[in-house]
């Protein structure tokens, strides 16, 4: 029997600061959220990076064997390591003990073990990653995708983004009326690449996706669009971008603000509004990605994540799966959008 | 007989503000830098748009008869409007009566007049528009190349991109080892789509061209990097995002700095400093972009240019002019690079 509370598999062993990170900010999550912990990796390992204080008991630490390295090639990795944590993790939601996977480690694996492991959604053909990133209308987020699946795309598959970010944007973020938009070079229909302009076509036609044109560069945190879709090539460049340029502002703030006396005295007065500037531009709060169109929420972290990431991280799939999002894209049906049956919809894979 | 003062010939009737903001620019470059200006444009408007106690004899005004409106198809335009100040300016290039052309009226008018009047560099598939940006590093710049004159590239395009920038870069912004960059999704000459990973064989093996690897979305503005090629797709996205998160981050600031006492009195304390990140961050400070591998020299500004912009525009046009860019593009020979004959050098146009 499914238990209402959230269950949660963390890839314990993955990332940059495994298991430590990980472990304190599942940690966190489990005193804070209505989650239940699945800590996957090495008992040995998770054990010694439980604080003395900790509720071992309400823990619940799924062994498993290795991980799958950054060097590593994804799927041979996998194959030559059956008990890594990510497959340990993405087993337990296929055999139903778990809702969702956490995951810090190689990007690629991650992604790899969903599609071998859970599989595609009906009707999608290429699982995308989709981030949340904050606009400038305080309050209202905005979600692109993709930022690093797909980095060839054909004008479905944006098609199939369009459908996914629509659903999770109305039924996970709340957005009553999302507003889907095309990342593109104009505003006009006829302006873009190849992929761009057939893309606005199909968009345009589809009378299942609430789209409302092209969204520029300058458009992204505008705060008028609620999902925009692109290549995986231009979402991750853009991603890495603005993940960036966060720590540039703090940066040029940090060089700029303490210069004369005024300055010296105005930074000290202000330390804590820099603070809530700092947490308003840090990538580190928006969690990670989410990997849209397998049969089952995972979420992929940055490498580098630490305690306050991870913590985000599962905040965002316990949302993903309180909100029941795979059922609801299921349910929109992309398998057969009407008017969508183009020159490419050939069946590959 | 050739000028030794760069002698530039401003679209007065291109952009929004035109022609009042676009001549107060240029007599401030008039001023300001060693520059001969030729202002072409109606003439009665232009003598309208002059301040009172403006030095008209040291001007020039070379009449044109209207503009290439935001609206028009640029080619249709540019044929019904010989007489179009972006047309007459192109020409005062082509009859060597001036050395650059600065316009901020519509882009793709500005690119197909350059072509048609100009024409290409010899060994140029495309020409390509610069940008050249601050980055992390005080001083250094970074110029990113093509933001927006070909939104499908070929390999072979960005091996030229990188050819023209890596010139640009040694001897118009003086950088002794330019170092290049590919824009891509990860470090490794496996990553990204087929474009970027068939482009960085190409830049790995032209002796010519002082390739050090593939640049990440975060890599953009570290300073690592003097010039980075990418297509005109993901270079427009990024630049135009670039260019809003200097706003975005302005309004953060405005809104979050004056919290509390403490805050409001900080803030007052900062006002001079807040200006100062203002102008480090805001995009009016670039000028605009460098057509290059263009037959002449022509910077295409925003078409929401101001004064400043212009003025910046005129002082990017100088320098190329004064470095002989052109000249150090075509002795660079990029018609016969060594060991590029590809699948892909099919010869067409």
């Amino acid at each position: 029997m499914k238990s209402t509370r959230a269950r949660i598999a963390i890839d314990a062993m993955g990332g940059d600061h495994a298991p430590a990170e990980v472990v304190a900010g599942a940690l966190r999550a489990r005193e804070e959220l209505d989650v239940d912990i699945l800590l996957v990796g090495d008992p040995q390992q998770i054990q010694a990076s439980l604080p003395p204080q900790a509720n071992v008991a309400a823990l619940r630490i799924v062994p498993a064997e290795g991980t799958i390295e950054m060097h590593e090639e994804p799927l041979t990795g996998l194959k030559r390591k059956p008990q890594a944590s990510i497959n340990v993790a993405m087993n337990l939601v296929r055999q139903q003990q778990a809702d969702a996977v956490v995951s810090a480690g190689h990007s690629g694996a991650a992604m790899a073990a969903a599609l071998l492991r859970l599989g595609r959604l009906s009707g999608i053909d290429r699982p995308a990653i989709a981030v949340v990133l904050p606009t400038l209308i305080a309050g209202k987020a905005v979600m692109i995708l993709d930022v690093g699946a797909n980095v060839d795309c054909r004008p479905k598959f944006l098609e199939q983004f369009a459908l996914m970010g629509s659903v999770y944007s109305q039924y996970v973020l709340g957005v009553a009326d999302p507003k889907v938009g095309l990342l593109n070079i104009g505003e006009e229909a006829c302006k873009g690449n190849d992929l761009a302009i057939r893309t606005h076509q199909l968009l345009q036609d589809n009378p299942v996706i609430p789209f409302i044109g092209n969204a520029e560069g300058r458009d992204v945190l505008s705060g008028q669009f609620d999902v925009i879709v692109c290549d995986g090539f231009v979402g991750n460049v853009l991603l890495k971008f603005a993940e960036a340029v966060g720590s540039v502002v703090l940066q040029i703030l940090r060089e700029e603000l303490p210069q004369g006396l005024h300055g010296k005295l105005g930074t000290t007065l202000l330390k804590p509004n820099l603070r809530r500037i700092k947490q308003r531009i840090d990538h580190a709060e928006h969690g990670g990605g989410l990997l849209l169109g397998v049969a089952g929420i995972c979420i992929i972290s940055h490498g580098s994540s630490q305690a306050p990431s991870i913590f985000n991280a599962i905040r965002l799939a316990k949302e993903a799966v309180d909100n029941r999002v795979l059922e609801r894209i299921q349910a929109s049906d992309p398998h057969t959008p009407q008017g969508t049956v183009s020159s490419d919809a050939r069946g590959e894979e």
